[in-house]
């Protein structure tokens, strides 16, 4: 940290900057690790932050903001040139905005580098207000995946005793508190994930009933109905394509698929086909897309459920941490690849 | 009709038979014309009905009655060497059952024959109160097509006043319904369908607000980009395959989809693959299989709602009708290559 010409302090700020829109699968080299300078205020008569980033979330939604701004999905696409964005967690260092002060913690989106400029948006920008749990939680468990995993389960799945639930993608940020929820619901749950240490996880750290390696089994509809001998009441989509057609062919009469993610199909040019959709109308089956940040009325109510539930044991918790933001571009390309084991998360700074 | 040896009149019964398991597109060589004969009663001691068969209904529906059992879909399987079933209207001739007498009307699942004897089941057999509207339109709009569009429509859609309704398949025995409730309520409608003739039908005789022939557009995503600048926030889905694809690039957020059926796949060895499904997520959109008899409770609240909305003209219908049970395989197989004009009943005997 230094002080400028004009007697603003400055420092050195790291970011990992988009090259170009990226095309298949996301490389290490689509992002460039660059350092610029950063004066350390809050631009004047602004109601924005200067903030410190500490952690930075991975998460697949990631792929959409890669791509062409008229190619991409709901999240607005990244600006070549500049730091990419995402969820994370941050120290207020200076504040125009009333409502928040030097030395607040917030969650919420953030440049990919060591201090930001953000204007607090509502249900983009989150007070932390329990730091009794990992400050790194807020990108995952207690963040944005975390109530994506609450609102897809509770709002979207319709839920009840008994009844079974597969998730796809079940050992990440989001599948994994998918499944806790459902056993808590008191329902028999199986976890399909990509390599057996991550399936040892769903059953032996998350209380999944069953789990299988999807990478491992010729036949996704077989492996279901093993798995299922009764069949799939609910399924919580994050995966999408081939795992879709399979899992229609083995859903129950009147069953639900709350569509949070289709991980498999991000980055393929041509999607994969879905050939089983007419089960949909033979079982009745009710097949619903949702966005977390149609949700965020529900977060206090969320926390109530799941900070208590932490420090009482009753909920797991995975991370798969990297150290530094230099590491940040091979940990956002190894998610796609299915690398991380647990909640990819990125440690820019421990304070 | 003749008296037998134990005192029974008898009468010649013709009968429509499934010779074997249809696969691909059903023929008119895969259903046999024969005569038999029947006992004009009930049988002794049964609960069961001898029914004279008046009209009998062509439903899309039945292409899954004739695989292979266990490649059927939510009806049960025709049986080979029988007549094949389906909805029809008949006249009791005699009856064992305590709620019916000799001379009722009913609506329900019948043979495809002169004369059937029927057991009645709820939700299958229904009695015909109402005989001051033409009696075939108890195979339609006032019957199991008709109660369709009555459930998908009102409580699968969550229609809105001012909202957009496309309906594929739109000029058959439920999209033709399924338009008119449409306005009704006032939303903009658009249909599709396979002629000139039905396009002219949709916009003439049923209020459609626009409509297009499928067969003459290059690209259905552009057809329906014309016909619906501002997005579809409803679509009726009759028809899947390439149209659902194109349907879900063009749908709004928080669109809904009804699905009813999937004709275009029902003769596919293979089925299409849909490639758009992202779009669910992106656009939270709902999907939504639905079987009429889980809503048949609201089958005396639809009467009242449609009985005097075609006494005062404010409904329209149209059926393609087929004279005689011999043509009842031409009218049947007709159906999935869109013959028919409007809802395609036969009549086997006018009384």
């Amino acid at each position: 940290m230094s002080t400028g010409g004009n007697n603003v302090a400055t420092a050195t700020n790291k970011q990992i900057i988009l090259r170009d829109y990226v095309s298949g699968f996301p490389k290490e080299s689509d992002f460039e690790f660059t350092t610029t300078t950063v004066e350390l205020r809050a631009p004047e008569g602004s109601k924005s932050l200067l903030v410190k980033n500490l952690y930075l979330s991975c998460d697949p939604y990631m792929r959409s903001r890669m791509g062409k701004p008229a190619a991409s999905g709901i999240a607005q696409a990244f600006t070549v040139g500049k730091p990419i964005i995402g969820f994370g967690v941050s120290r207020v260092i200076e504040s125009g905005h009333p409502d928040y002060k030097k030395g607040d913690l917030i969650w919420g989106i953030v440049g990919w580098e060591e201090y930001s400029v953000v204007t607090p948006i509502p249900d983009m920008h989150f007070k932390i207000h329990d730091t009794d749990v990992p400050l790194s939680y807020y990108t995952g468990l207690l963040g944005m995946p975390g109530m994506t995993a609450y609102a897809g389960f509770y709002e979207i799945c319709s839920p009840k005793k008994g009844e079974t639930v597969y998730v796809s993608a079940a050992s990440g940020a989001v599948g994994q508190l998918v499944g806790q929820f459902a056993k808590m619901m008191g329902c028999y749950v199986v976890g399909s994930a990509g390599s057996q240490e991550k399936v040892d996880l769903l059953k032996t750290k998350f209380g999944f009933d069953d789990a299988f390696n999807y990478k491992e089994e010729q036949d996704l509809s077989a492996a279901l109905k093993r798995c299922f001998p009764k069949g799939i009441d609910i399924y919580f989509e994050n995966v999408g394509g081939k795992m879709l057609d399979a899992v229609l062919l083995n859903m129950n009469t009147f069953g639900r698929v709350a569509v949070c993610g289709m991980i498999s199909q991000y980055n393929l040019e041509d999607h994969e086909g879905v050939y089983n959709l007419t089960s949909i109308i033979y079982k009745r089956i009710r097949i619903q897309g949702f966005a977390v940040f149609d949700h965020y009325d529900k977060y206090s109510k969320f926390l109530e459920l799941v900070i208590p539930s932490i420090k009482e044991g009753k909920i797991a918790y995975v991370e798969d941490v990297a150290e530094g933001l230099e590491k940040a571009p091979e940990a956002l390309v190894g998610l796609f690849h299915g690398k991380n084991v647990g909640k990819q998360v990125v440690v820019v700074a421990r304070e």
